[in-house]
């Protein structure tokens, strides 16, 4: 009963228009000392959100420029940016003004091309301000020592999550918070989501390439929440292989239960759509990296690997020191 | 000794400039019934070409577009499209009007995206059209089954060649050939360069995704040849661990030598530029997808990973059916 292809899988998640002109609506946000932007801003969330006086709106360019007041020293200037996101950020939870928000706090993350490490920003805030978002995903798997048989560890997400509640999930995912690197995040969630020791994930993870899409946040995406906002996200994907006798269990609240598939079993249930939308695209990853999807048997295959890894209008790197 | 950085050498690879409006200057090659430019020409090599009257030149538009001269069936298409291409081809091989040719014929690829299976082009000529090539690299390795460290089999090309004379290469590389797949290309040249024997290699062989990239053509590409060139790229990765027993041997004269090196021998050499380029970010996107290069030891991970899966402004698939 399966209509979509994989190609439609990675389209749904790298959904935001490839077109320039349609990029040309949007604000482009501005950290001070740096020419390169740092996010995509639609017009009515520049108007609503409560800047402080040191950010410059040019209605006419379409920016918004955190403006250094001084000649500050690089850690003056790293708590001055904290310091007006987060005064800005604070306001707009205080006065509830954005629905995705929806009234909390949320753990802060680092802006990735950011020159001033660390510079914060709240997950929940992010699309409202287009800015990259980073998280880490990792896959684990075992080998038949009998037959070679692959068969994958996949989570179902619990029904009372107010994310893509009940979607199939990769076998560990989360965030990776600021001051954290992603190999941290993985090791720290597999123990919250999989029970697994700390010790066997840092013997045998293996780091495996990065995803980069970008989204626009539709209706759906999280309940109520303001539609069209740009949602750049940069996945750190790992491959963890386990022994037959290791068993995946949930200890957080956020996992209902494990399943043990084969490849074609995972197959059907992506092509079903019973997978996060962005762990979709984990998966499809992985079966290219492990030569299970080629360009012999899947006809978008090229298409596939080049949108896994868009190119983001906003840096991944600071200072970079090549052109 | 080495002053690369890894990213430098992708950089080195992918070193058509990503600003639209430096595109703006080459001309969109057409084929009939399809408004998806396969190919970015320059003007001087727009002129000089010896086209067949079949071929339209708008001057202002800065378009070549062959034109379907009746309601054909697309068999019929295939075969005129193939007829005027190679018309052409032979007409500037025969008047040698283009260094980047010098003089000889070469073996057909088959253009990627082209509705019409199977479009040829000649490899030599490929450039001078900025038509995506296609060639297929694969990486063989061994695990010491006491340490489990990685060693890698590394050619030096022969000092004879025409192209990289004396340069590392990937273990087996070669161009994917009209009516061919990759994985076939592998299967002889892995035959014809290493004597590997081709049940190992389809036992053993894993496709591992692809680079994407562009090059522009620079003085030393090939001796004497047109610079400035669009050379859009498509290469097909495959992995072959071998076991410590199997030894790689040149059979024919492309290759002089081949080394067993391990991994921190391998990155020097590579920071040294001792690869063949687009070698050196085959070997770069293996060590991403093993481990070996991760964000917790490589600053430009991100751009790394990005940069080597460009969107190339040609069509990979024929007849999409998203958007």
């Amino acid at each position: 009963m399966a209509t979509k292809a994989f190609i439609d899988l990675v389209a749904e998640c790298d959904n935001f228009p490839y077109d320039e002109q349609y990029a040309s609506k949007f604000y482009k946000l501005y950290l001070p000392h740096d020419d390169r932007p740092h996010g995509y801003m639609l017009p009515e969330v520049v108007r609503k959100m409560p800047w402080t006086p040191s950010f410059r709106i040019d209605y006419d360019a379409h920016t918004v420029s955190l403006q250094d007041p001084s000649s500050s020293s690089h850690v003056d200037l790293t708590s001055f940016c904290n310091a007006e996101l987060a005064t800005t950020v604070n306001a707009a939870i205080d006065a509830n003004l954005f629905a995705i928000i929806h009234g909390q706090h949320s753990e802060p993350f680092a802006i990735l091309g950011a020159n001033n490490p660390i510079v914060h920003m709240e997950r929940f805030a992010a699309p409202l301000f287009g800015i990259v978002m980073r998280g880490a995903h990792a896959t684990a798997y075992t080998r038949s020592r009998a037959t070679g048989e692959m068969k994958l560890w996949i989570p179902r997400r619990s029904p009372l999550m107010f994310t893509y509640p009940g979607k199939l999930d990769s076998t560990v995912a989360g965030g990776v918070r600021a001051g954290e690197g992603p190999l941290e995040a993985i090791v720290h969630e597999a123990a919250e989501e999989a029970s697994l020791p700390e010790e066997l994930v840092r013997r045998d993870v293996r780091a495996a390439g990065t995803l980069t899409y970008m989204s626009e946040t539709r209706a759906g995406y999280a309940q109520g929440a303001e539609v069209g906002l740009a949602a750049p996200d940069c996945v750190y994907l790992y491959d963890l292989e386990v022994a037959e006798d290791v068993v995946l269990k949930p200890r957080d609240d956020e996992v209902k239960e494990f399943y043990l598939w084969g490849v074609e079993e995972t197959k059907r249930a992506l092509l079903n759509e019973e997978f996060k939308t962005n762990s979709a695209v984990v998966m499809i990853d992985f079966f290219v990296r492990h030569g299970i999807i080629t360009q012999e048997n899947e006809k978008d295959y090229v298409e596939i690997i080049v949108r896994m890894h868009r190119k983001l209008p906003f840096p991944t790197t600071p200072r970079p020191h090549w052109h």
